[in-house]
């Protein structure tokens, strides 16, 4: 693991930006951060767990939703100032309840919304919405 | 254009993570950044342009190298702080002449690397490997 920690430039927060792809389809799903702990943890258990930079804790992918990400491979850019979690999703990554949180889409010089929720938020973290 | 700008959320550099991500093959690129001004020039040019932090300028993909970014869609996630752009890159996206940079797995351990040099550096940059 020496390899993996010696290429990581991690920012002034200690964080690092990792995008999530599904790795059979190649959609991206989301964009979140990760710090140290978050990428040893990941690689040990095989789910995907991120660094919630709003409530500055670690977050278990799917802890509250049940919308676990599995780990298929973790890649590093060049710079090694990005990574890219290739994983398996299970469900929808957004927590607005659709596949993917890049649904929105500038058409026309206006946003279009290009996916439809698959699981009602409510459905995903009961009534208060609670993330 | 007034809905993509309510809906972004720079950070406090006024900066925005950016994916690219190959339109057709779904094949992510490289993560890089952008600040309203290379968001506005990118919508207007049809030309990804991004913000280099390390030069600290405007950074039009591909003006060195030759290796541009045609936007084919601007989109916008859930929270406004990240864009995935839908590009059609020409040539390579990574300065090392690989088609993208996260060309670098982390498999038994260590890092692998799973892509080969398309165009040498050489060819991109010249001599002076500037980029």
């Amino acid at each position: 693991m020496e390899a993996l920690w010696d290429a990581l430039r991690f920012d002034d927060d200690g964080l690092i930006a990792a995008i999530a792809q599904q790795h059979d389809t190649g959609e991206v799903l989301m964009l979140a951060w990760m710090n140290r702990e978050s990428i040893r943890e990941t690689i040990e258990t095989g789910q995907v767990c991120y660094w919630s930079r709003s409530r500055a804790t670690l977050w278990r992918k799917g802890e509250r939703s049940g919308q676990f990400q599995r780990l298929v491979e973790l890649r590093v850019d060049c710079d090694g100032d990005a990574l890219l979690l290739m994983v398996d999703q299970s469900g929808v990554a957004c927590h607005t309840g659709r596949r993917s949180c890049f649904f929105r889409a500038l058409r026309n010089g206006d946003l279009a919304t290009i996916a439809n929720i698959e699981i009602p938020p409510e459905e995903l973290y009961g009534k208060d919405q609670d993330k």
